[in-house]
């Protein structure tokens, strides 16, 4: 099968559109659900819009962090607010990187520079932070606090590795990214093997945006019942209902998905069988 | 909204990934329907490969036949088929033009080469033809004919207008895909639009892609209904369904609203409100 994409942007543009398509995905965005102001067709049209931002990724043009900038400005042109902040935190490296090990020579190159250009990024989104965090991106003397520490784009994620998962993959070596793309290569061809491996990880690791959101004892209550969905004893769809009516969608897991599917579309996964 | 795509080839994506989510679309492939062998993740996949192709139109790199050719090559690598063949055919003159007037230009300007590059292009999908075609693109005598006859792409479309309405566009001045337009300013932003315009073309014109399957006592049959559906007199969902299981999907109307909705996020309506 050769609709995996020919460019790696192509690939990471493929896995952004087919993990939110993938159904039903408890909590998230998906093929049948939107939540009030996100809506499918959000995510989709951000999936079109990044293109520019990761063809520069793939071919060198301009730093880890401008490539992050890019892609947050080209998609955050529409009401859906920001759709992929975390997964382009992790596809922008594994892009620039071709691959995990790639990715992990990557993330270590970073400067000062990036980090600085990360938190204008993250500014200029609505992503929820711990309030206690004493590198507010929101506070102007953050970026000074940056210089003064001579912080870089590694040293931040390694900064905030402790209360965010997505971060941890910079820090860890694509732990989670990897072991995603070997569930979904395990659960066989087709988009099913996108929800498998979702409750997979649903099940196994606390989602840290539900923690941030909603606290660690309801992150654990959604791994205990996702545990329940993949032993066959709760039904998946009311799960997702119940998920949705509360409020909870685990983010950081969708967004450590759509690196795993770009990992695995690179690996021969076939997405299309 | 700046959501509309900053060049035109982001438009045209834009504008296949919105026609294929709007839900629910009597017949065709929606947010909520796949065929057995066509999905919706086959038609989001073919709005993100065929970039190139129309970022190559509209710099204005290759012919018409060629940038065909080309869309039609790069969205054939997955297994869900030929999805766009028609939308392309209004597609990339519209991109290579900008507008509807400037199409009108493109398409008078076409050669015998490009014929003979669309007859390739048609060859390598699996779009149904009428069976007493004497120009059967599956003839590997039909280029000589070609040839022979002198016949530019827009002679082509001229021969197939008085079958085929995506054909028909080519002639009378993409007089569809302007009145798709505007309808779907008349509705209104956002996605719930496309449907409405939908139906208002389904109920007006017989679909010929529906007259070539099933005849047209059948594309008669479709027209009354969605007449019922627009006054209020028939469920939406119910017609859907019926649609769905007796195989009748109006893909030329279908084609038609993507050029539709290219037009109309050209002339500022909003997807996104």
């Amino acid at each position: 099968m050769t609709g995996n994409g020919r460019k790696l942007a192509e690939r990471a543009q493929l896995a952004m559109m087919l993990e939110v398509t993938a159904f039903p995905k408890p909590g998230n965005v998906d093929r049948c659900h939107d939540y009030e102001t996100t809506r499918l067709e959000h995510f989709l049209a951000s999936s079109i819009l990044v293109r520019e931002a990761f063809e520069h990724t793939e071919e060198g043009t301009g730093t880890v962090g401008e490539n992050i900038l890019e892609a947050v400005r080209l998609t955050g042109a529409h009401a859906g607010g920001n759709t992929h902040f975390g997964a382009f935190i992790l596809l922008v490296p594994l892009i620039r990187g071709g691959d995990i090990p790639g990715a992990e020579r990557v993330v270590r190159e970073t400067t000062v520079n990036d980090a600085i250009l990360f938190y204008q990024a993250f500014s200029e989104t609505n992503v929820r932070i711990l309030p206690e965090d004493d590198l507010d991106v929101h506070d102007p003397g953050a970026i000074a606090e940056l210089r003064k520490r001579e912080m870089t784009l590694y040293d931040v994620m390694l900064y905030s590795a402790r209360n965010d998962m997505v971060a941890r993959e910079w820090i860890n070596g694509f732990q989670l990214t990897r072991k995603g793309a070997d569930l979904l290569k395990r659960h066989g061809c087709g988009t099913d093997s996108i929800v498998s491996t979702f409750i997979d990880l649903l099940s196994s690791e606390p989602d840290t945006f539900v923690i941030k959101k909603h606290g660690r004892e309801v992150a654990g209550e959604v791994m205990r019942k996702a545990r329940e969905v993949r032993e066959g004893q709760r039904d998946i769809s009311l799960f997702d209902q119940e998920c949705i009516d509360a409020g909870i969608n685990p983010g950081s897991i969708a967004d450590i998905i759509i690196a795993s599917i770009y990992t695995a579309l690179g690996e021969g996964w076939a997405w299309d069988c």
